[in-house]
């Protein structure tokens, strides 16, 4: 089969041809439909890892038909089009054991540990992994697993209630589906902040209660203007999350007020202690979404309620040319590799 | 009556005769038994205070016989020991109506906005911040109402299971506390830390399982060490809170591991915004704690769980020499004042 | 002032002339605007209620202009309009102290204890109670405190994940608002059940998934038929709670299925042991709400997101006309009483 | 290898000889070295139970050495000391992926679809159910998989609060850990209750607070007197769970309380509507627990917190004699078979 493969940090991926791999157990081998091209596989790409063992196979947003499956799985067939959960978890760490494989301590990732999804086949260790989407369209199922599930779960991690001021800094792949998410499923006010007029609009357009431009108006006085009693907000979800926008979401909280951490451009965050010690202010991460959460979520999208928006399709043979536009902000919402 | 007052910054209490207040529709007056002295009465003397109208009468911790009632007030007659929730709210604020008073937005504190416990008498705006207390001891019973709730309440927010490693920063009166109500009241491992040595010893006799004095050993090798696979420790409880401790407890912190802030020395910590997204780890507030919290105190203290160390009474008029010794840290577990 | 009094059980109220009451400390007097016409004052009029001491006043879905205020009153001034969150609290109770009013162990019940709104003027004991809603409907807004403040606080009980299947058994006043709430605020699929038609109609106007008519088709049989796997609800919110419907409700469930009694028909419920331990099913009560729960849906209310329906406006002196027609079921939605 | 069989309902167990089962994949061989007998062993023994195919192999509190492991095991090798969570879940229900295998909607159940411990060597399905004691006792450890971790799981599910008064009802092997566990993690008042004198002799000495034989005196004005104010328990964990005991647990609660229905003897509770409405009252379930609580009760075993208490052992060709002792209630605490 052919697969995509990252040989090198700084190289361009390679079209190499391996063997369709072969299940046992519960595991499962699924013929690949469409690929999310993530920032994360990027990162992969660009950056020298700890832990890369090289060549492998990127990519974690999948979705395809089942090939062939072990003889211990059950419930899925042959032939059934299914997505995939991506954070695998090593099963035996605390956080395992506690349901949080999103959180595993030594997690066998797909697209990194494990070869990924740039390739016409990919092998799931185990069936559980898996949630069916017979009727959906391949390309945005694929995208739930991790943008709109990053998504979602930040929301989750948010802490809502109904009388809150949410503000979602970011309006890229996940702050689009965010906000799309905070005005379907919660009746808070939601402030979209970005320094791109289109994606302002594009916020408007899913829902927003208002969009603010840090480049054109002071973001903190803007919070302060229209919050209650000039409190603030009660939470903070920061897509972008670099220094910049992570000092901006600290300074606009509320009493209480809840910091979304989720984005890995780098960069710090320096918190006054006494501040952190009488504020009742919560800084806790976002990072992808527990199994139960993407389960919600394919269910909210196949009733309709939430639509991910792909704007770019490639050939798999066209990997390098998705990630160099990804990196080039040429593309809106998300992009799907087609094997 | 008498009263010990802050006549401004840097200046010495001076001893007034004030009018014995007298109460109205829900309000009590106390005749007090005890006041604790805490290190935010030192802050409020030494310290320019934002919102301070001098003179006023500090004292938070309070402990007393009800002196006279209000004509609203129900449950609460004359002669009967009581002590005072301390964190009064507003009532109206978003964090009042939840049920935080503790974190209200317009707080009108005791012992700052409204004359404390440095005092033969103090008034109460509400009987429902009072908790009878008949047959106990008014020294110990004045101290659970901040620093014992303020360990208490450190730990609720520490999410603690069974588990947990748990390091507590800082032997102090709360930390001691904290020590004995994490081994009472959970099944978590504790690991006390301070460069006082004596401070150590007395935590291992309050029931600490591990010790550690970080001018000694490198306090994160240590953590590292006794936990499980060199993960790091569940949860930090830091009652220093200072730059140096922030930034050791942080560090010390496993995957989903809890940092809680209590303390106001001041200073900074600088986080890494990709660890922050990636971690799981949530930084809290520790404030005080809840009026149900210091209900659910007084029970374990009456049961005879847990209780606070007095090391030294004072005499009202010696308010100035109570708070000397404490800037000089010469006061183990807590000194009283007794009008 | 105009009084209509219930002066014992099974009597028609009586127009009375009362001094206005005079607030004092916290206390507050407001004009009456409207105050909603509730199956609980109907309650009050036919039976025998233990604790009564006649005359009094019934009434506790309020609003109006604050009249005159006590000394200690702070944020509320002479001639603002305001609602009052109905289920006042002892203060120093259990239940009181853990931030649950609505559950007090020895409430001053407003119109029952305490003097209620079917008066020109009202008593409130503490401005806490009150809620700002200068620009809004007053009829709306008085119904928002009890009838909307119990259907949302239901579907909080409820527990709700946004995959799950919840009904809404009973669509009154109540039942409406539920579906409202259900749809605008979070992702489940919603199921109305009742026996009249026209109910029916109104639930799937409210947005509705599907209605059911159990004198129709059998309602288990119909649950298991939409549900995933044939599982059943998720979730059963019970607006009229009669032997019938508790049955029919508990039926449904599925497997970690949460069942939720709000309503005082009386009946009983017969629940096979064995399936209780095993089914991990949770029988729980919807009880009025909490304060911080008035304070969420008014701010729902005032963006617009719900809006109670408010079918038919009495004069005071009409009072009994009203309860007559609430007995005979001829009121759809609410009806208020315009002192 | 030898196993102990069931073949029918109403029938002795039979020794069989069968092959030693092989692993593949994830799954694991154990050498048992005890297996707990528990009473869900005799009520598969004694009744027609639906689903069952025969002859299976019963026996689900499993200690034992790792005999063998497939090809997809990791962190555990051949030769190490493990216990087994018996609850495996079929991994895509709705309840499994929101990480409560333990009400798995289709559960390939030890020791009933799946062939259990009652015999020399047992396949186990994945690793993840596996957790490590090596220096344990391993007739202690077996027990902690089922009778002490249903005891952990209904504190946990009893939401319990640090001043509640708590009840536990049957002080048999459930009940004595269900004791034990409360007084070393929580601050609670315990009651123990049962008919069985030395049972509650055995309870003071675990540390209850109190004991109650209602067969000498009015339970419920027992709890009436002993609670704060008359209110009755917060809290009822009913381990015996009978039409007698749950209308006895159901009366003694407090507003607000928790009831916790443990046990499968059958029989039924009738509750009345008005009073689950408007009491607070939740009626809850406690099925065995979840593998992170399992997790956590191996820590506290290790550490010494908990010690199950083994009366007997049996060579497991006399499991039919364990089984005789147990029904006719010989056996206190926990009997092994040893094979």
């Amino acid at each position: 089969m052919r697969a995509m493969r990252i040989v090198g940090p700084g190289k361009p991926l390679e079209l190499h041809d391996l063997p369709i791999p072969k299940p046992s157990g519960v595991e499962v081998v699924i013929k690949v439909e469409a690929c999310g091209v993530c920032h994360t596989d990027l990162h992969f790409v660009t950056s020298q890892i700890l832990g890369a063992r090289y060549p492998f196979t990127p990519g974690h947003e999948i979705s395809g038909i089942i090939h062939d499956v072990g003889q211990n799985v059950k419930d899925f067939k042959i032939g059934e089009r299914v997505i995939v959960y991506p954070h695998f978890g090593c099963e035996v760490c605390k956080q395992c054991l506690r349901g949080f494989p999103n959180h595993c301590e030594n997690p066998p990732l797909l697209g990194f540990i494990m070869d990924g999804g740039y390739a016409e086949y990919v092998l799931i260790p185990h069936f559980k992994y898996l949630i069916k989407v017979s009727d959906s369209d391949p390309d945005e199922a694929a995208v739930l697993t991790c943008s709109a599930l990053t998504a979602y779960s930040a929301l989750k991690e948010a802490g809502l209630e109904n009388d809150d001021l949410l503000v979602i800094i970011g309006v890229g792949g996940l702050g689009t589906m965010a906000v799309q998410l905070a005005k379907k499923l919660t009746g808070v006010t939601v402030v979209a902040m970005d320094i791109d007029e289109k994606k302002l609009s594009l916020a408007l357009r899913m829902g927003a209660d208002y969009v603010l431009n840090p480049s054109k108006e002071d973001p903190i006085k803007f919070i302060k203007t229209i919050s209650e009693n000039g409190a603030g907000a009660d939470a903070v979800i920061d897509f972008v999350n670099n220094s910049e926008t992570a000092e901006i979401a600290f300074k606009m909280l509320r009493t209480r007020g809840r910091h979304v951490f989720t984005g890995m451009y780098g960069g710090t965050l320096t918190i006054p202690l006494t501040q952190m010690a009488i504020s009742g202010i919560k800084l806790v991460s976002g990072k992808i979404g527990r199994p139960g959460d993407l389960r919600e979520l394919v269910s909210l999208y196949k009733r309709g309620l939430i639509k991910p928006f792909i704007s770019k399709k490639f050939r798999l043979e066209d990997a390098n040319k998705a990630l160099e536009e990804l990196k080039a902000g040429e593309i809106l919402g998300r992009a799907v590799l087609k094997p």
